[in-house]
């Protein structure tokens, strides 16, 4: 492959020409409102009062931006860019204007004098343009901001899309984060058949904010053992002095590719069943942070490490005394010679840009994915549960829901994932494995593994979370389907992650409206806060719900399916919904089951129902409403009726389950909340209601504080875990039966309900020494069904 | 060293014996309710109805734990144990039995059959024993459940502790988290003359819940360089016949021990400050999971792979067809031979046990500390700024406490320290680098360090946010004291490890009262979110509040100071405070300064003031009541009461500034909450608030909820995060002066209010588009001064 058109002197001196203008770009974008071109001396009323931005990472990812585009040439591969460094967000506006996809997105960001000093005075201004990689930015499926998913987002991308590379940068400040480090041993799940490949370019500058970086202190030989031992080919690249560095680049990226290249020639030979774990080649890239910027100033290096991070010169209106360093600064990229004299990219550089959607800035793996298919959604009531007698049969909810999503993956053969960290099984999702495995390209041993296979539409070997949000916030990204399951508490373990995923969400709908959408983010958060038992407190953590109820409402949904027919239903609607999160809290131990499939149905379509055989006021005003959210807080509730019931035939109760719970909130703060009109029609005005809540207590008091009814008494998690039964578990949070039916008689009846309650707290002090003897429930609990209520 | 009385193979069959009576009560704390000697042959009568807990790491790591005794022993040497495995509760429970601590802790745990029998039956059972290790367990600093802190939280504990050795098992499930694996870096920052050693074990045991691990996969060659990469020496012990494994594994750890006091003598030969980063030992230890249990059960492998994660045999009380086979298991550890006639543990086998507090079970440091000092605490007064009218002067709340940091770093020399995410600086703590440095052990670069030295009371030069707040964790668990600095929306990357540590002060207090108290979390939570601009939307989340206020009140206290003074008075009540979670919220830009140093006492004393220099209402009920919690929203509603009495002079306005926003709880969600009658008092019973909040605003609503006065307006962060300027921050939430401004007139006079309303609006244009133009805010928002009252 040497000694073709992109390895002479003249093709590389364009590559450097394309190199100094996104540098100049990109300095200038922090600097400059006007005289972009630098055609008259720098005045006062060019330079903006507040110049900001982050210098260091932004030259050498310029430099490294420049080679990928050779390399796409070169190659004619298809890849795309994930600018991992939290910053630097002139990096990509930069290059995909001088490809013209700035222009093509954002009209008004002309290719002239004009368009260039716009696209300068709003960069980091009001309304303008961010200092990272953003949703607004071409090209990104990577949020600069928060550090550590750069890996994560580029395995997950790659995944099914086999003529893909990622070129993932990754700063070397976020490779000293915990999911970074952990986003290694992703290449222990990539298929080199049937998927892309991710080659990270470690971009070690030496410098953080204030700090040195410690990968970039250790010696190469030091790196790579470090990536040796993670199965990692470190190719080296140093540079310093721009003149003789293009080559260099253009020989090291060469054989990264050529290698991938390789790699995949050569798996592609056999059987995807016959793949197994390449060594792929990793980039380490040591380039001066601030590379080409001042060397010093004063006194103080400013090119190679920490001093570079932000805005090196201080030069601003206010204060021009420094604006010769500056204008020497942006003259030493020689403008004039990059642009004509009206403010265009020259023809003779622009060339050596990748052709349409080759241009990583609109490659379509970056809008909405390559050639995206819609979810094939089975029919889900073909796994529905009889019901009959409500209540009188036990499911697990998660084995059901195992079935339905064995189904989804034989119709979905190449667009749908489940992920996972080692939890697929234990959170009784075991009926997929009946058509699928594990993917794992790591060492098998037939004599232990289980589901092992180097291909498998699960990737849950790897004990992290992060991993897991990771991959597949990058496959859903890129337009393809999944969940994610974990345990309900170790969830909060991303919560910045979703969070971020959120932003992203948000923002492309009110700042890209030119962005395609996605398949929604789907979270199934299982081994529940009310049925831990032996792993006891540390796995207790409902509070995922309340996170999520403080973004905006148009983009998270929080289902709690209290039965298998219901989880069913939920998971229909998710797989097949768009650019939300999705939040499923679903229980995966043997329970009662209770609701129908139309009710389900009904249950998921408007979110939650009044149940007519678990009430006894069918027409007029209740005395009390029971209302249920979450497996266990509906059948402790629905045990409640069956003991408020007996003892007071004549009493009045509405119960109703609720799934869909951000629908109760008030119109002012979800646009899809109920009106006052309805709220008040199921809750009334002013009648006692008990709330049994899967979560924590101030997410219902929120939900009822715009509300007329404040006559609330809410049974939710208070937080007091320990090692007991799942039954003792709501006993201890008081959002068991007992607790709940003594709090309605007292609502209800105040001390008219003495009797009553003082039988409850009888049959509570009964349990708490019988569990303590036995270590198993009280048998009136343990065998407890629901009891059809008399007419 | 060889060839002492330790090594001889009599008492290396002490080790062994320890070991099998410690493999014997963990296996038969799983199964046994009754006959725990079997002195008889099993029945139904002796077995649980729900056999359950963790086999597969239990083996090893008593394997493990025993050894470490006999280098205790042999080397003098003071080691605690940190049971990284998330499970495998029995491992310090059975071996702090076996050292009689346990007993002399929970004397009903007696060292007999009775005791013995007990020991077994509470295990994972109703009120008993966790099933992993807990607060309650002995020797235990760092609690099972979520995966990840095994290594920080060692680090942190050995720090300014020279003389001690950290035993860190890490599970290879654990190593494959993003924590964990960004933990290993942890070496750049451990000085080895003025702190101790993190010895870390990893346990390559093969499987997790049910999946291989990816490092047991590799081989030692590729493990090799994966440490050498890191600065780390493996040392591996690979073992499987137990006949033939004492000699090995004794040999491996004598090793271990020997290298870390080698380099503990080179390096202390020489001053701290000349000190270097010694290449570590790591020992790398493949112990099959479920070692001496099961090989195999119904032909599938048991013993070295994830089978054996969980109860490998399924004999219960209710089916004991198997029985047979637990039985033989059992009787393999050959109890006879280590317990006499009454169940009293062998003094022949005990002998070998470290003594009195060289046990690790009782080590101090594991519980409170190695002589833990008060933190001296100088007169923060003396840094109180002049405030003189209020607001007519600026200055950086984070710069003054940076301040008052230094005098408590030189007040505290070798027990307080500042840990941060590549921080400190960016947080404006400059001032501590007075008297201080970064400590950093990694190659050193004088041409472009600041402040970087092998000694230094400063750790923030990993960015991981996992390892500062684990550094932090495992600091003050051990008696010291210290705070993590970070930007406010990346605490969220911590969220889970914040929550797991209440829970770890919540169970100290309820579950082991034998428990010393702990110096506080301190979490300063600064660069927040309505200060953001260039940082942009991936930087704003305030919802660390609402996160920790669901948690028990009586460990979470959140001060939102509002400037410099208030900001010192709280860094002086929390850094002395005991037990708790404090979380700060403080600017670090400048800000017009308000509240005197009085003044300052009495907002954090009281947690809230009524202003009278900022009311208009001195006696009688207000019109209005304008409250403010956070330093943006203290300023917008100051500036709202000025726009407001300027057109409203005879309106009756109370403001209040609110500094500990958990006060005005109600007694029923928080004991230490306001009174019904005290909240009145403030807020009345019924006339509109105002309230500026820093957070969301969910949590503002869950504050009144149980209150008479519901006639709220809240104006916190609506999640409208934009590329702007600060103050267009929140305006974009509604959470600016003008806004402020027109609620609450609008609030009092209705449509009244129509033309102050309308200006305000009008102001609201010009603003956006001014910003929009010249990229700063419009003069009367850049130039404001608290403008005095008119009386």
């Amino acid at each position: 492959m040497q000694n073709t058109q992109f390895d002479t002197p003249e093709y590389l001196a364009k590559v450097d020409a394309w190199w100094r203008a996104a540098n100049y770009i990109s300095a200038a974008q922090m600097y400059l409102k006007d005289n972009p071109l630098l055609k008259k001396p720098l005045t006062a009323n060019d330079v903006k009062a507040h110049p900001i931005g982050h210098w260091g990472t932004v030259p050498g990812q310029n430099f490294i931006y420049a080679h990928l585009n050779r390399a796409i040439n070169k190659y004619d591969v298809d890849m795309f860019y994930i600018e991992g460094p939290g910053h630097g967000g002139q990096v990509m506006v930069s290059n995909s204007y001088l490809d013209h996809s700035y222009t093509d997105i954002y009209p008004d960001i002309t290719q002239d004098e004009a368009g260039l000093k716009k696209l300068c005075k709003i960069f980091s201004f009001p309304g303008g343009i961010a200092s990272h990689a953003a949703p607004e930015t071409p090209g990104s499926i990577h949020e600069g901001g928060e550090l550590g998913y750069a890996l994560s987002h580029a395995f997950g991308a790659v995944l099914d899309n086999p003529n893909i590379i990622a070129a993932a940068v990754i700063g070397d400040g976020e490779a000293e984060t915990g999911p970074l480090c952990a986003g290694w041993f992703g290449n222990t799940f990539i298929n080199p058949v049937n998927d892309g490949a991710v080659l990270p370019i470690l971009y070690l500058n030496g410098g953080k904010i204030h700090n040195p970086t410690i990968l970039a202190r250790k010696t190469d030989a030091e790196l790579t053992q470090y990536f040796n031992g993670m199965g990692w080919e470190p190719i080296f690249v140093e540079v310093s002095d721009p003149a003789h560095s293009h080559a260099i680049m253009a020989q090291k990226l060469d054989e990264a590719i050529e290698r991938i290249l390789a790699i995949w020639q050569d798996a592609r030979s056999r059987s995807a069943d016959d793949a197994t774990m390449p060594r792929w080649p990793v980039l380490v890239a040591r380039i001066p942070k601030g590379w080409t910027g001042p060397k010093t100033w004063n006194g103080e290096p400013i090119e190679g490490g920490f001093r570079a991070h932000q805005v090196p010169i201080p030069t601003n209106s206010h204060d021009m005394s420094t604006a010769d360093a500056l204008e020497a600064w942006l003259r030493s990229y020689r403008p004039e010679e990059l642009f004509d004299d009206n403010g265009r990219f020259l023809d003779k550089w622009r060339e050596i840009s990748p052709k349409g959607a080759k241009r990583m800035s609109v490659h379509p793996i970056t809008n909405g994915g390559v050639a995206p298919k819609a979810l094939v959604m089975p029919d889900w009531t073909k796994h529905a549960l009889k019901i009959g007698t409500p209540g009188s049969h036990d499911a697990q909810d998660m084995i059901e829901c195992g079935r339905l999503m064995a189904d989804v993956i034989t119709a979905n053969p190449d667009n749908f994932r489940i992920f996972g960290p080692d939890e697929t099984k234990s959170n009784r999702l075991n009926e997929v494995f009946k058509v699928t495995n594990r993917q794992w390209l790591g060492v098998r041993d037939a004599a232990y593994d289980e589901w092992i296979a180097p291909v498998g539409r699960v990737i849950d070997s790897q004990l992290s979370e992060h991993q897991a949000e990771g991959f597949l916030e990058g496959y859903v990204l890129t337009g393809r389907h999944g969940f994610f399951a974990s345990y309900e508490s170790f969830f909060r373990v991303v919560d910045s992650m979703i969070t971020q995923h959120f932003k992203w969400l948000r923002k492309c709908k009110t700042h890209a409206p030119w962005r395609k959408d996605y398949p929604s983010l789907n979270l199934i958060a299982t081994s529940t806060v009310f049925q831990q038992d032996h792993n006891g407190y540390t796995h207790q953590d409902p509070g995922l719900l309340t996170h999520l109820a403080e973004k905006k409402p148009e983009f998270v949904r929080e289902y709690l399916p209290a039965d298998a027919n219901t989880l069913l239903a939920v998971m229909s609607e998710v797989l097949t919904s768009r650019d939300r999160i999705n939040l499923i809290v679903s229980s995966k131990h043997l329970r009662p089951q209770f609701y129908s499939a139309d009710e389900a149905k009904e249950l998921v379509r408007e979110g939650y129902k009044v149940i007519e055989w678990a009430s006894t006021c069918h027409d007029g005003e209740p005395d009390v409403v029971i209302a249920a959210a979450g497996t266990e807080p509906n059948m402790e509730a629905l045990a409640a009726v069956n003991l408020l019931h007996k003892q007071y035939p004549a009493l009045k109760i509405r119960f109703i389950n609720v799934v869909d719970i951000l629908k109760l909130r008030h119109p002012s703060i979800d646009p899809r909340g109920l009106s006052d009109e309805a709220f008040d029609a199921l809750f009334t005005k002013d009648k006692p209601v008990v709330f049994c809540f899967h979560g924590y207590e101030n997410m219902v008091r929120d939900i009822f504080f715009p509300r007329h009814n404040h006559n609330v008494r809410i049974h939710g998690y208070r937080e007091n875990g320990d090692i007991t039964t799942p039954f003792d578990m709501r006993v201890l949070s008081e959002m068991d039966r007992f607790h709940v039916a003594k709090d309605a008689a007292q609502a209800v009846y105040g001390d008219k309900a003495a009797d009553f309650a003082n039988k409850m707290d009888e049959t509570l002090q009964f349990h708490r020494s019988y569990i303590r003897e036995h270590g198993t429930d009280i048998p009136e609990v343990a065998e407890w069904k629901w009891q059809p209520l008399v007419k």
